[in-house]
């Protein structure tokens, strides 16, 4: 382009400039280069093209979940007697998200009305008269609003008296065997459906070549049965490494991950759910302010004469998180031609390594310089030329 | 760099080298060079600016959606006599959640106890005496704790008594019209914010140049009011190219997708959301296990005597999975700089596809090459001077 | 390459080709010449290493949330008389997923049973006489199924009458004053556990070196305690620069937004959770259908006779929505070769750059032009020749 500027642009147009090379016959020096030319192919095909997949465009993954849980379980309890928990029991929310919690433990306060009785002894509520109790305060700590009044709670503890759901719940007693402990043996059912809006690719991890009669039986199991959507809890628990009854007396949360990474440039079929187990929360006791997973909750009644009344539950238990996740790759001219692009230019670092290896390594290397480079003097105008070098259009 | 090798640092950081060229002046040569480099050009600026936007850098949205239900339902079983269904009634959870739930369908087994009943007849339930129920047992697919009885369940058919909430679910009669049909004609308002927060940019799906009476009579329509977020259930579920009445009677997972893809680069205008819909479960009856969409749940009542009673409902109905996505663009320096470099290395690909023209395809390719090449022999040392090389500084 | 065409491939193979140099002395130019090239390497090794990291691989963050609301509230209204407030009547849905609500202000609607009522007037239902109102009409807007009668809604206003949950919700007369206003004082503590499956990485927003005495009394504050997940709602409300009172009246989604960005190449401590709050609806009053967030939901009662009452409540609260995001980097071979090969294929264009000065800018630019470039004539063989260029073999 520089040999263009002192000429007219159009005879310029229409001229082809290229380097003037040397030509070195060496083994030594030749075989230098190819080696390192194939170092560099081979990186580039092997560890960019094949490892890395860098020819490819990607998306990450869109996803829908059901679950269902099935399974019945069996508890006898002095508040609440001999009792059948079905899925409308345990299971909270019902609608089958993503996210599902099956209840195993809980502490039942039943019969609770609007009334005022005597907090929970602690240090800010053991009171010795009235006095030490402020009537309206509302600790958020505390179970309700302070009437003011000082109550006897056992017969030598006196505490400030507060208007709330009475009786308080005593949640200190928590079964140390979790009362549900059948919920081991439930199963569930996760459908789940995914999309690469980008690529236009649909698909749902029950794969399409099963059959409804296998799926009608069939059990999840990492080696014979890798593609069942139905998971038995204890072995979803056991996946995680953790003990299924254990967990169940405090909860905890429970990772379920379906991995759909996937190579759409090969044909469908490979292009399956990856299932990962994982508990969520920190089961390490140190340093855990409420360990475990648990939540509040409430079922009201009227009585007769129209007061509400409530049985307030807090229910342990096991939290799934069905967490979808991958990304599909599929080949994409824009990425190879960056990827191919950047490997190309390392192809002519080889020239850099094999000029230094031929002028400083060869026995040759004066020779080879000679020949190379032709070194224009700055100071004399006519040196350069009177060495030899022949020069176009001037003899 | 090779040749400073041998010479002082100081005076070599000053040199400047750069190839020796030969020019050939040739029209054949000339086009097809400038040719190649057009049609690289047309590639970079067309395909990897214009159609790719290889230029920006991306984001993915993060979005908080509500949504809220409208409408009334009327239904009249034997069951549950004349009865108006309003939103808190069958839009499950109430929340105004990114998914919400339509009931549409449902078999309801009022007042059920904790009590003992015959089993459903299946084959693992039927039984001809006492003898062939085992006391304790519980069944995942069972509804109960077997008692170890043997009763009727109808004249002809005994079953092994379980404890459990009688009188048991029977879900084979499913109504086949819907139950709450008029479910078609409900609305629902979806209020949609996202924010890139690479960009700073937040955005709401009620657009700011829509006034708010135009949103009190609006309906979705993809002709005629593509912004508006009041969407009636029945065009929802044909956009999707279901039949509402067919979908209602099983129930089915329903996704409204919402693509924020955005280019950042132009006036905000433009970026608005798009809808789409589809549905998410398989519709396909072969190899389906559960079809449709169901979920069980139940209301808890006291009698007087302090008994619990429930009201179970397997209900069935349209779930509707408001599903977010898009990636927004906006001009970055490090994406455009690696996408250019990498098209400029194709630029230096010109050249070798032209010297190969250049020495294979032109009649004068002796010439040129002669021009090109100097061939250095690593046999002798003089040969490559006798054969007229002018060198530096040994004439 | 293009050499070989005529010769064996074998000898071919081993032949190396290197460029033909001219070197040039000159401070001035190799001045530009360095200075381009540094240019460009500050410009690599600052803006694309440094500052934007372009050697790492990224991947997208994986996260469980579950939140746990602490506090008690109090109102005393004459639908309800003076009642207690606890988690398990203000928070919903109870079970502490990464959504959850605070109900600040209320409309209940006690003892509605299903039966027929006057609808509320408004232009569509007023009526003067039975031939306004059709029976079986349901307006999508209205409360009910229209039973054909007009009746005295007030002794001045007639209205048709519905068959609905009766009586029906007044629901214009919201409380100005939001009933729950002590909601402000309730805590969420907060428990977040991310995943990069990518790099394998784990981590929660209890950092490993916080204990369990400062989990039990500490408070988030930006500048005192930024990593203790407990939060006071009327903290998180004013962080995103709105009143919480204000707020509460209405309702509203805030978001809570915990920002999991890090750079994994460094020791693990710096990776820790960033939170920030936004509002996420639309505040401004224009241009806004149905301002604030509310929903309604009933609890079911049965009278002693059987018939089915309920509690309709429109629930007018904060819904919190912990919103987790962040991308991880970390260093990688193919970005790593991608940007460092796009960034060296710009030290190429210094040569470009440097030919133009050489060539154009300096008093000697003739004697360089006439060393770089040998011009062929395509028009005559012999005259390339007879120009005293040396060739190769034909002497």
């Amino acid at each position: 382009m520089g040999s263009c500027s002192s000429q007219s642009c159009q005879s310029c147009f229409f001229e082809y400039e290229t380097e003037r090379m040397i030509v070195v016959k060496s083994k030594v020096v030749g075989s230098v280069f190819r080696l390192i030319q194939l170092l560099i192919l081979v990186y580039v095909i092997g560890y960019v093209c094949v490892v890395q997949k860098s020819y490819q465009e990607t998306d990450s993954v869109i996803s829908s979940v059901t679950t269902k849980v099935k399974g019945t379980g069996f508890t006898n309890t002095s508040d609440l007697g001999a009792r059948v928990w079905d899925v409308a029991d345990y299971n909270i929310p019902p609608q089958g998200d993503s996210s599902f919690f099956v209840l195993t433990n809980m502490i039942v306060t039943p019969n609770q009305t609007q009334s005022t009785c005597p907090e929970l002894p602690n240090q800010s509520t053991i009171c010795m008269s009235d006095s030490d109790c402020l009537e309206g305060s509302n600790d958020v700590r505390g179970n309700g609003i302070q009437t003011g009044l000082c109550m006897n709670y056992k017969e030598t503890v006196k505490t400030c008296e507060v208007l709330s759901w009475c009786p308080l719940e005593i949640d200190i007693n928590l079964p140390e065997h979790a009362l549900l402990a059948a919920a081991e043996d439930f199963t569930v059912l996760i459908k789940n459906s995914v999309t690469y809006p980008k690529f236009n690719f649909h698909k749902r991890n029950i794969l399409p070549d099963v059959n409804s009669s296998y799926l009608k039986q069939c059990e999840f199991n990492r080696k014979t049965d890798p593609y069942c959507p139905i998971f038995r809890l204890k072995d979803v628990v056991s996946e995680a490494e953790e003990d299924f009854q254990t967990m169940a007396i405090r909860g905890g949360v429970l990772g379920i991950m379906i991995d759909w990474s996937c190579d759409l440039d090969w044909p469908e079929h490979p292009c399956g759910p990856k299932y990962s187990f994982r508990r969520l929360d920190n089961k390490i006791p140190e340093n855990n302010v409420a360990p475990g997973y648990n939540f509040r909750f409430a079922k009201y009644y009227k009585t007769t004469d129209g007061r509400e009344t409530r049985t307030l539950i807090k229910a342990y238990g096991i939290r799934f998180d069905v967490i979808v996740f991958g990304t599909a790759g599929k080949f994409n001219m824009v990425p190879t031609i960056v990827n191919l692009g950047a490997a190309l230019t390392f192809l002519s670092l080889v020239n850099a390594v094999c000029n230094w290896f031929l002028l400083t390594c060869t026995k040759r290397r004066d020779y080879y310089s000679k020949h190379k480079f032709t070194y224009l003097d700055n100071t004399d105008d006519n040196a350069g030329e009177s060495l030899g070098e022949t020069t176009y259009g001037t003899r």
